[in-house]
């Protein structure tokens, strides 16, 4: 096993690659291939078994931790990320200078609580943040995989974590946690490897990707494919980027992270530094100019094919169809601790989605909690300030780490 | 006024006419220039006043009629069409070959009963089947007005409407209705002419557009306008269609019109003509088959720019703005009597959006009666076999029609 670290270098990019304008700032493409973050490459020589019959290999899991692990290593939680996340979770993007976009949930004295816990997030497979993807250069023939990367699943992108907490040594971890496409890999964690997990934390997720979500991503993907400069998915080769298309995607797609209540309460029909309508296709409603803007900041933090090969293994997604059509078989005999989260304004993985989850553990008896948070800021409540979401997390981490014996939380004096 | 009328030609095409592959059918743009349907073309000396504040003329409204006017002209009744629909309500469309798009309400012995009524439906002013629209050609320029079109709002649309109905020399039409935007033309005909409309029935509609519909409308553009053989609306002159981002505005649009509960029921994750998963990017599910059909059959029957202007029609579309902000004041003194119906399952326009019309008819002391229908088929339910629509339709137009002393259906012996 080869371990290829690169240490986090917060003044910006290595000196020998090349500068985006702001000389601060790297590139999505240069943190595809060389993420500033650590990562461990696994040689050709032990590659990966994916679903779909192909072996991956060599392969990279970027990752950063924040918190020590203890002496045990029992003090491990796994933190899975969404569609379009990465693994700063509470560390600066490198791309987007932005903060860690768990930052709410996770460090010193939040919920998951850094100065107890050793917190792990990797950059999914298939991502564009470090993780081998689509962007990655393919050994074999010295181009980016662009197409030729094989499609994978979530369950594939938990062989690759699984690999990583092998390479930490960790045998169990305390928990795993996740909201969304995050949640639907904590699912799969405890169906296939509950032994390594003594607790799951799946929010806003469901146990396979309805009709509709599927409806929506096709929309998106459909969206890329038909812009000229995705050029069947050989745009890296040949200096392009579908930039429209992948805009429409994030903009189609970002209208169901938010709850139509969220969406009245935030921009109603309020025009964008205008008294009038301006009788155009200007961007007169302010509603249009955040799509608009959150479209095309996309495009410069997201791998194209990545967002078709993520999209696609979601919408695979179906724990129940791993287990011959009865999702209680994933938890047979299940000792894993499980809290499950939804929110009432996710019309995106909406509560009855949730409650199924539920519905199987109670079937097999398992240890769940169940927890819907009153919120109408629908599908991305997760991500954002929801203090009965923290106070859920909060309450069932301290009472699964007391029995776990692990020390408790030191107050404030 | 000049009158220019084509008879319908269900045999096809004029000779001169350049036909489609299918010799049977026409091409959209044909229809756009020269409608099967009868039209009315309005001169250059009698232009529309738009709500832009440009004159718009000449100008044709393009329409068809079913069942017979009677002495009085007290017995038509105004069909309004929704944002892709067209004036071929209970006759073949030319273009596409499909039977009327509201055959279920709408003929002999239908809750719109044609043995009684005078029915007219009028492409909408900015469409594309032989209205003036974005695809007509400019008599200033000899060239299709594109993107030299005036944005124009619902209540152009209406004001086309009144045009048409002086023309045909009907003082007051018996009921005006519509489903969708056709339930938006509904209120502008009761707020500003309703003294010309006797009942009114808007259905599953909305007194202004919601800043998801709003969003979602705005995909929809952005996915046209990415389109490069968009060509900054001249793609008509440059012999270009822009039928990939057409598409993928209709698929987005498309999952709005159901519901979640209508596609899981339809599609659920059922896999299209194969045993398992590609792992691929192909159309696995029947979902994503059904998604690709219905983006690929619009372009061929529809203008993309058309989609822009009518669109953004809708968007613009606030009753209550045009009335000081207080919806009630669209409707005080109103003598109308109106009929709304929403569906349980419509998420685009919910029973909320359309009590807001009832209340504002209530505040105002309306003869109003309400009806939310139960149903699982999302929006397109007002287009569908639902029967309690029909129950209702067919109770309040046979009360109506008795109060206005119209003669009651004719039995069957």
């Amino acid at each position: 096993m080869v371990s290829v670290t690169f240490e986090p270098s917060p003044g910006g990019a290595p000196a020998e690659a090349p500068q985006a304008p702001n000389s601060l700032k790297r590139t999505a493409l240069q943190e595809a291939r060389t993420p500033t973050s650590p990562s461990v490459t696994f040689p050709a020589s032990a590659p990966l078994a994916l679903d779909c019959g192909k072996q991956l290999g060599p392969f990279t899991v970027a990752y950063e931790t924040a918190g020590t692990l203890n002496a045990a290593k029992s003090n491990a939680i796994l933190v899975c990320h969404a569609l379009t996340g990465d693994q700063y979770f509470a560390h600066e993007n490198p791309v987007t200078k932005k903060g860690g976009w768990w930052e709410l949930m996770i460090g010193p004295g939040k919920p998951i609580d850094t100065n107890r816990f050793y917190v792990i997030c990797a950059n999914i497979l298939g991502g564009c943040l470090g993780s081998t993807g689509p962007a990655s250069i393919d050994p074999e023939t010295n181009e980016p995989y662009g197409l030729n990367f094989p499609v994978i699943t979530i369950r594939d992108m938990v062989r690759a974590q699984v690999r990583l907490i092998d390479h930490l040594g960790i045998d169990q971890l305390f928990a795993v946690v996740g909201g969304s496409m995050g949640g639907m890999q904590v699912l799969e964690w405890a169906a296939h490897f509950g032994e390594r997990v003594y607790c799951a934390i799946p929010i806003a997720t469901a146990a396979w990707h309805s009709a509709q979500n599927i409806a929506f991503h096709e929309v998106g993907r459909q969206a890329v494919m038909a812009d000229p400069e995705w050029a069947e998915g050989r745009y890296h080769l040949q200096q392009r980027v579908p930039r429209r298309g992948l805009a429409v995607a994030r903009m189609a797609a970002h209208i169901t992270y938010l709850s139509e209540a969220a969406l009245h309460a935030k921009f109603g029909r309020n025009l964008q530094d205008r008294a009038d309508r301006t009788f155009s296709f200007n961007a007169d409603f302010q509603v249009e100019s955040y799509l608009r803007h959150q479209g095309s900041t996309f495009v410069d933090r997201f791998d194209a094919n990545s967002y078709l090969y993520i999209t696609r293994a979601m919408d695979y997604f179906d724990l129940a169809g791993e287990f011959g059509g009865v999702l209680a078989n994933a938890f047979r005999g299940t000792k894993t601790r499980f809290c499950v989260v939804s929110f009432t304004s996710d019309w995106l993985y909406p509560t009855h989605e949730n409650r199924k989850i539920v519905q199987a553990l109670n079937a097999v008896a398992a240890n769940v909690s169940f927890v819907e948070v009153e919120s109408d800021k629908g599908h991305d409540a997760f991500l954002l300030e929801e203090p009965v979401l923290f106070q859920t997390i909060t309450g069932f981490i301290n009472s699964a780490a007391a029995r776990r014996g692990l020390a408790p939380a030191r107050r404030a004096i």
